[in-house]
Order: C-alpha cells, then sequence, then structure tokens
C-alpha cells in the first residue's frame, strides 16, 4: 500500500515538472535572455552550465535553483537527486540545449538559479581581498577559484568590477561561487570603515613581495588589468608589494599575480 | 640637392607601400584565413593584432614581417620606423580592419608574420617548463607571458598542446611570444634524452611545493586542464609536488598552478 502510494506521489511530481515536449519559443527566449546583464538585473536569476557543476548546486542552500533544463540521459541519471528535492525540471532536445547554451559545444544541463542578497563579510582576522575595476570575466572567475583553493573567505569588488553573475564568471569559478563570499561595494567605505587592518597593494613599484611576512589579518589590494589600482585608492595608507621580476615581460596577467600573491601569503 | 633626394627616395616608398584604397576581398580572404590552423600551416604565416604589440614588432628580428595593415591615423604616428625599415604597409578603412580583425573590437593595426623554424632549446643549467596538452589558448598565452616575467627561456610543449601560433595564444601572451622559446615535441624524446636533469611534476597529490627548495636545473611538468600529466609521462623518474590547499576548490587553473609554482622556483 505504501509502495504504490510513493509510487503515485513520485508519478504526480514527474508529471508536474517534467515537459517531454521541445522548450517553447518563450521559454528560450526567456533563458537567453540571462546571457545579458541587463536581463539577469531584471529577473534577480543568473545561468549555469554544466553537468559536474550542477551536482553540485542539488546539494547546495545558497542559491535557489529556479529549473533544471537538460538531456533525457541527464535526467533520467540524475533523477533520484532532482525528485527527492522537487526541483522543477525540463527535459530537452540536443537542439534545445544548442539554442539556450553560454558556450560553444552545449552541456546536458544548464541551471536557472536565483540571484542572492549581498551578504556584508566579517573581516576580522582574516586575508581579505579587495578587487578594483577587473574587467575580465575569465580573470575574475579564476581569481574566486584561487580564493576558494587557498581558503580566502571574502572578495570585495569595486562597483566597475565585471558582474560575478556574468556566464563566463561564473564558469570559470568552476563551482567556488559557492563557497566565496563576493560583495560589491564602494571601496572608499572599506578603506575607511576598516582602517585598522594593514592594506597590500599590488603594484609594479613596491617592496619584494617574496621577502615579506604577511599579517593573519589583512586587505590584499588588485587593480585593473591595464591601468592598475587608481590613485584614489592609493591615496589611503598602504603597503606597495610587487612580485619581483627576473625576465622581460612587462606585466603579469591579473588573475595570475593574485595567485602568487595568494600563495605567498600562505607560504 | 641631398634633401631634395631623401624627399624623392621617400616618396617612392610610399607610393609602392601604400595602399589607399579599401583591400580587396582576396586580400581580406587571405588575411581572415590566418584565423585558422590549417592555413597558417599552409602560408607558414600567422596574425598580430594590437597597437602595443606592434611597435614591439618593428624593432625585434625574430619574425619576419609579411604586411602591416592599419588604419591611417596609426599608419601616420608610426611611418618614420615603417618607412625606415621598409616594411610591407597597407592603409585599411575601419570597415576593412573590422573584417580581418580577431577581436570583438578591432585594433588600429594588424600584422602579419612568418612563422619561424623550432630551435632546440639550451636547457642545461636551467630552470625548463614542459607543458603536455594545454588546451586553452589563453592558458597557454598566460604560461608563455608568466615564464617570461620569471626568467624562463624554454617552454616544451607535447604535440597535442594548443598551436601557439593561435591568435589567442599569441594575444594572452602580451608580446613573450618574442622573448620565450617555445618548442613542441615528444616529451618522451626530453624524459630519456635528458635523464639526469630532476623532473618536478604538479600533480594533487605530491609533496608540498612551499616546503621544498628547487635547484637551477630543473624540468618542472605542467598536465593538461582537467586530467593532468598522464600516467605515460609519470611513469618516468620524477619528484610530484602539489601547491597545498586551504580551502575547497578541487583543483586551480593550469595558468595559476604554474605561475605559483614558477614564483616559488624563483623564491
Amino acid at each position: 500500500m505504501t509502495q504504490i502510494l510513493v509510487n503515485n506521489s513520485f508519478s504526480v511530481v514527474i508529471l508536474q515538472k517534467t515537459n517531454k515536449m521541445a522548450l517553447s519559443k518563450n521559454q528560450i527566449k526567456s533563458i537567453t535572455s540571462l546571457h545579458l546583464k541587463k536581463h539577469r538585473e531584471e529577473s534577480g536569476q543568473f545561468i549555469v552550465e554544466g553537468e559536474k557543476i550542477t551536482i553540485e548546486l542539488l546539494s547546495q542552500q545558497r542559491y535557489k535553483i529556479i529549473g533544471i533544463y537538460a538531456l533525457e540521459k541527464w535526467i533520467e541519471k540524475n533523477k533520484a537527486l532532482i525528485i527527492s528535492a522537487n526541483f522543477p525540471y525540463y527535459t530537452c532536445s540536443s537542439n534545445d540545449m544548442e539554442r539556450i547554451s553560454i558556450l560553444k559545444n552545449a552541456s546536458e544541463v544548464i541551471t536557472i538559479l536565483e540571484i542572492q542578497n549581498q551578504k556584508k563579510p566579517i573581516v576580522e582576522n582574516k586575508q581579505n581581498l579587495i578587487l578594483e575595476n577587473i574587467q575580465d570575466p575569465g580573470n575574475l572567475g579564476t581569481i574566486i577559484r584561487t580564493a576558494d583553493w587557498f581558503g580566502i573567505e571574502n572578495i570585495f569588488c569595486s562597483k566597475d568590477t565585471v558582474e560575478l553573475y556574468n556566464p563566463k564568471v561564473i564558469q570559470a569559478t568552476m563551482g567556488s561561487f559557492l563557497r566565496v563570499n563576493v560583495y560589491y561595494t564602494d571601496l572608499e567605505n572599506i578603506m575607511t570603515e576598516h582602517a585598522s587592518i594593514p592594506k597590500y597593494t599590488a603594484v609594479l613599484n613596491g617592496q619584494n613581495a617574496f621577502e615579506i611576512s604577511f599579517p593573519d589579518e589583512i586587505f590584499l589590494l588588485i587593480g585593473n588589468e591595464g591601468k592598475g589600482l587608481s590613485t584614489k585608492i592609493l591615496s589611503y595608507p598602504n603597503i606597495a608589494v610587487s612580485i619581483p621580476k627576473f625576465g622581460q615581460a612587462e606585466s603579469l596577467n591579473a588573475a595570475v599575480a593574485t595567485a602568487i600573491l595568494l600563495s605567498k601569503l600562505k607560504m
């Protein structure tokens, strides 16, 4: 008796949540609109693509899942997980997936999530990262991933930094957007609010970062890919540090420079 | 008299080398064909885009310049340099530039260069890099740039590594392809040929790289973005090293991991 009831209730869920037909024009339009910042802001939703990351999404609480769009084979493989949590899902054709994908080659699954309100980070007794005007989505995503590796919990971003929910940023984080607190704010507020916490600024002519012993409570500041940190930010008290150069390249990629400095923080 | 002669000879050069008309269909086709590996291999030419890098190109000897395609304002600004070296150049409309560009927003100048024969690197008494099956052009370009920063002269690449002359690789090097020797070869040959030089392999469960003092003569080996180094390569004698993890990310970006290890080599 119970067995039958369970089966029935499962069937109901399946009927409600599965759509075996192709996606409608409107559904496709509404998903692809999330490729653009304007529509992400309007709808409060963003898009994540890929098998591995979606599995991770199914077991996290941070972002509400609005919908899972996947090939039938992916749905079949992960049905238990999807149904137990009652996630809305839609079975899509490969053609559908290609149309809504953000990648050159569509994955088997795309998930729409709800954008969360920002949570103001607690910075005390931590090594925190500040990014000013990082423009390249791959750089921001890679920095978030690297921060996650080194156990950096908080990243403050200036408001002109590329948006966290840009699909290229999300993809480059390789899932680390689920764990690192990325907070967009006016950086000058941070500089004044936490005046007593030492601020190390990555510049081209500072102290040799390899010879510095970094404290356990700091802000590490990284600037724009081409222009570095602004004079406005550098006008606040700070300790200028540089990665020593042994060859001839004019500069390092911003994500690479951040990674080298974060690794030094942990040595 | 001399003054007039110089002026005349300059005029002749200008007449020969400038084409004030729009590029022909065939010219555009031949330049855009270089966006593809197949045509780069057939023609032995590759494409470089951007104002800053082209200025650097004008004063180097490593790559022969086949042609400079630029907006009139760029040509005017750099005429002295171009004419003194007798470089073939073509004045293009913005429309032309957009059609031949490899970027989303065309630069003011695009240069076609001749692919050089590989030069076998001298590895003794040096810290050398080996890359196996790196697939992302941005990663390879960033690794070359970082190697240049840290004074690493030689990068050996497995033959299945993304091609050096891929425009995305070239762009990401930020000019460092002019200085670092990138050599495609069968990595197993390197392993046997230089058996006595220590080989440090970047893996996920090796010795803590932060606690190692790296010698001045080594190979550092970095593997594919998803799969790491192959069992084939790891079957040769090697010292497995890892970047210690303090947080939860599953892995680091390949260019980031390389950069952190190269920085440690120099500390």
